[in-house]
């Protein structure tokens, strides 16, 4: 095989045994790899209904063929397992160097299954396969565990970890490579944590084989001029980052603050992309091979002095906006403490601000609270967030997520969740394709499943008007199929800003040899996206789910260039399903499913 | 810096010891690497006037800033020492992997001084540097040495050493690397062998890091391109390997046959690249990074049965047409012979061949010589082949080559030498161009230091005149500078059927950051060749030495297409010193080295 090892490892934990399998090829053709292949694997071997947190969960890191090759920023893997922040597929997808090594160990996966009787962590060296006594590391930060993991194995080593958050079973744990890089959301970092697992370790000097080397120089050369060209991927992402976002979601009005209460904030500018730049920023560092380098090396000052990386712009929204927060070095802060500890920022900014609001409402006090949670409450924010990792105090309660906080305290409404899971920082009814997005992701509130905000905001590939509903699902489905077959190539989704199906096929074929097309490389996005969708009909969702909080639904924004508008989801989600071959309840119908190879997951 | 790792590795064998130390970078600019910059340390750090064989000499390995980079062919590295059997600067060049797994250990170059008490061979493993006592392998062929240091080491090293010739110091010992890529000429091995130096086992797991990642993919797509569009690069090289030259050059009446005292052969066809391919070859095998991939793994039949990699053309013809041999197996099977024992077979068939000629007119008989060795006797070239490197009976006179052999027994004109060192398989008699390359190349006899075969007879980049003279000296300096740049660079020869300075400049850009233009890239080339020229004169050489064989200059071809021709060198020296800024003695004018930076030198 070319562009995949063609090699699964798969270790039982309980048994603390290990075997190297062939790759399924014709599974690897079809659902390609890592968030896809991934995917197919985790449903053909585990039942949907399975207790996220139990030993009979497993838990599949996969990269793609794509992977660590050189095709423009391949440097992706992804986490699949059952979320037990959502209870449906979560495929946790991150970067870094991790997913290559692992290719250059020459595995394209690995399956973990059982749980161990004691903390343990995986030791991969090429072939040599180790399950190693973790004791000594268990409660260590991820920054300290990775650089003892580093001296105990390789300097050259790759570490992908839990932190504390991740063994104290938070929800929405995560797990955390190279330090700071993170398979962020749904809590697959807890689903580690309940298999004793503390990090795996890769170490490899092999190389990957690709089909068609002149193809591969061609098509990448073409893509990466490309994406030198394009004015996001080669100079907002690398002069800004993401959080070049602020200034611009802000002034469309879309910026949720204060639990999406509001759409605009009136402290934008003391978070901005500039602010931060000017305050924080060190330097750029990339993925590998990625030509557009996004990410930040940086420094909170002040009472809130810290280093690492990021944040990104919805962690900087979470934190701040949304919790009423305008204080650039706090946010920066809390982003730090959730990569030192493994937690996943948007669930967390998220859950705090829904306190906030449950706070101001009376239905929270300081006897429960232990702080002032009223929004805008700085110190309340960066301690909860420590407190949460640990499950001390309130942060017991927060470790479960809004969804659960706002059940227990009575008020499920003001969760800003969808499938239980907290949405990003766009606000739905100012922007109408972003909210059919969120409710049709198959893994609950998400902006990576389908970036709406691209079209509708950033006129990438085309400026859309952002309150139409008749173009929206049409537009929707295109980037739900392209995103899951990019991120099971195993390319960045910030590739597609400036590259399309077209220009990712050929590097796809070029590196495999099998012969994708814009077509088949788009009807396996749609494959993979049906494939994630029947396993949450089995895991027992279903059209109900498919829905906002009503506050998106029925209260109008209150303020800004968008005020009085609802996201009008009734008017969108019919023509969705229709689109995509499902009836009018949501389900995949025999015919579509025939057509995607599915049928027998009828 | 890009490109290059800056960092050398200098060890003394007689004390044990090395250090690392940063390159020069200045020098690094102006001389590139590889043969160029190699050649700049040797001369600032030998004496001109040293024996070849003494501890006092030095042998360098090195490689340029392409090596190991993604840029065409670049998988090279140079050998530079003072050649025993030429006198002269002698830069030996190999590809395969083991130059690229030096880069990726983090070292340009490596210095030897000194000799060691006994047999040791060095192992490098990124940092960790050890030289090991290698009495156990002293006398182990190429081979099983390679084989027992990958047990000894890491089956993923690559293994640089001699084989028994290089042990025995025949004159003409190579370096092999990866069993069969060999720094053929001139005798490195022999250099190594007086340092009881065994091999160089190298293991990096290191990246090289280039200055423009877009500018490198643009400018490699750009070129592969051209590579897969050539017939040479693309069809020839790739089907048929250099052997495609056989039916070439005999067609052209200029296959040197019988020492040189006819040019053409009858016995071509039986010889020639279809008949190879159809008995001997196994498979292709190229270097890395390399979409020409002309090497060939073969095997010998019959009695003759063997099997390995090879032979280039100039080894078919120097054991073939050369000895007036027409048995292919018995050819295939010298040149394995000569792999495994670690020797050069175009000085040691044309040897052979002088030896036959001095046999044939009656000086040599068998009482001398152990075999009839008329020519056409292949049993006798094979055995010879092997009793050459262990020095056994006639072999240890042929150890010493064709010049000193022929000067012994009173016939130096039968010695088909420049310099010392055995002409290939092009009748300059036919080739006026490469009759000029031959008498004016520095490191005497040599088809790869200016190759006007390519445009004299396969029309790249354009057909020109073989008997003409006077364009020939413009030719020559052009393909000269380019050779020693692009050597220098780290990339292949054969590239240059279908690239050309425009094409090699920008890669070469691109990875270091440097801004090479074709120009600077070209100059570069003039000043290594006249660095080269420098150290031969300061070695005692001089305008006397720029010539060719008597018999090329005085005897007409007495057959074939090219019956009457002679070599009239007269017409072209002046011409191509002039060319070269040199005077009418061939010395490089101080006006001219100034233009260069050599005026030190002067």
């Amino acid at each position: 095989m070319f562009g995949w090892t063609g090699r699964v490892l798969r270790v039982n934990l309980g048994e603390k045994t290990w075997k190297i399998e062939p790759i399924r090829s014709e599974d690897a053709r079809l659902f390609i790899g890592a968030r896809g292949l991934g995917t197919k694997y985790y449903i053909d071997e585990v039942d949907p209904t399975v207790d996220p947190l139990s030993p009979e969960n497993k838990l599949i890191f996969a990269t793609g063929p794509l992977t660590g090759t050189l095709t423009t920023s391949s440097g992706r893997y992804d986490v699949i397992t059952k979320g037990p922040l959502t209870g449906t597929i979560a495929a946790s997808n991150s970067g870094g160097f991790w997913g290559p090594e692992l290719k250059y160990a020459g595995f394209d996966m690995v399956i973990l299954e059982g749980k161990a009787k004691a903390p343990v962590y995986i030791y991969i060296y090429n072939d040599m396969i180790e399950i190693r006594d973790a004791r000594h590391l268990w409660g260590k930060d991820v920054h300290s565990v990775t650089d003892s993991l580093l001296t105990e194995t390789d300097s050259e080593a790759k570490v992908a970890c839990i932190g504390p958050a991740g063994e104290n079973l938070v929800k929405f744990a995560c797990i955390m490579n190279e330090k700071d890089r993170a398979a962020g959301r749904s809590g697959v970092g807890a689903v580690m944590g309940s298999k004793n697992l503390k990090a795996i370790v890769v170490r490899g000097t092999k190389g990957i084989k690709v089909a068609d080397r002149d193809a591969v120089f061609q098509s990448v050369a073409a893509a990466r001029k490309k994406l030198k060209e394009h004015p996001v991927t080669s100079g907002g992402l690398p002069t800004f980052g993401t959080n070049v976002l602020v200034g611009i979601i802000n002034s469309a009005g879309a910026l949720p603050t204060r639990n999406f209460r509001e759409a605009i904030f009136e402290g934008a500018d003391k978070v901005s992309a500039e602010t931060y730049n000017e305050k924080n920023l060190i330097k750029n560092k990339g993925c590998m091979g990625c030509p557009i380098g996004c990410g930040r090396v940086a420094k909170s000052n002040g009472i809130y002095v810290g280093q690492g990386e990021g944040p990104e712009y919805e962690s900087t929204w979470s934190f701040g906006p949304d919790c009423g927060i305008d204080d650039i070095d706090a946010i920066v802060k809390a982003n730090f403490i959730c990569n030192e500890l493994g937690m996943d920022t948007i669930t967390l900014g998220s859950t705090i601000a829904c306190a906030m609001e449950l706070y101001e409402m009376g239905v929270l006090t300081e006897n429960e609270t232990g702080y002032d949670l009223h929004f805008g409450n700085v110190n309340a924010m960066v301690k909860l967030t420590e407190d949460t990792a640990y499950r001390r105090g309130f942060g017991d309660e927060l470790a479960e997520g809004s969804w659960r906080l706002a059940e227990k305290w009575g008020h499920p409404e003001l969760s800003m969740t969808v499938k239980k899971q907290e949405m990003p920082a766009y606000d739905p009814r100012a922007l109408q394709g972003m909210g059919l997005e969120y409710a049709t992701s198959n893994r609950g509130g998400c902006h990576v499943r389908g970036y709406l905000t691209s079209p509708e905001v950033l006129g990438a590939p085309e400026k859309i008007d952002p309150e139409d509903n008749e173009t929206k699902p049409v537009w929707l489905k295109a980037f739900q199929d392209l995103t899951a077959a990019l991120d099971s190539a195993g390319m960045c989704l910030f590739t597609t800003f400036a590259l399309g199906a077209a220009d990712i096929a050929p590097q796809l074929a070029a590196v495999t040899g099998v012969d994708y097309t814009e077509e088949s490389f788009m009807q396996a996005g749609d494959r993979i996206w049906n494939l994630e969708r029947l396993f949450n009909m089995k895991a027992g969702l279903s059209k109900s789910d498919d829905t906002l909080p009503p506050r998106l639904l029925k209260d109008p924004i209150p303020n800004g260039p968008m005020k009085g508008r609802v996201n009008r989801l009734d008017s969108m989600l019919p023509q969705y399903y229709s689109l995509r071959g499902w009836n009018e309840e949501g389900i995949p119908t025999e015919e579509k499913l025939i057509e995607l190879g599915l049928a027998s997951y009828l």
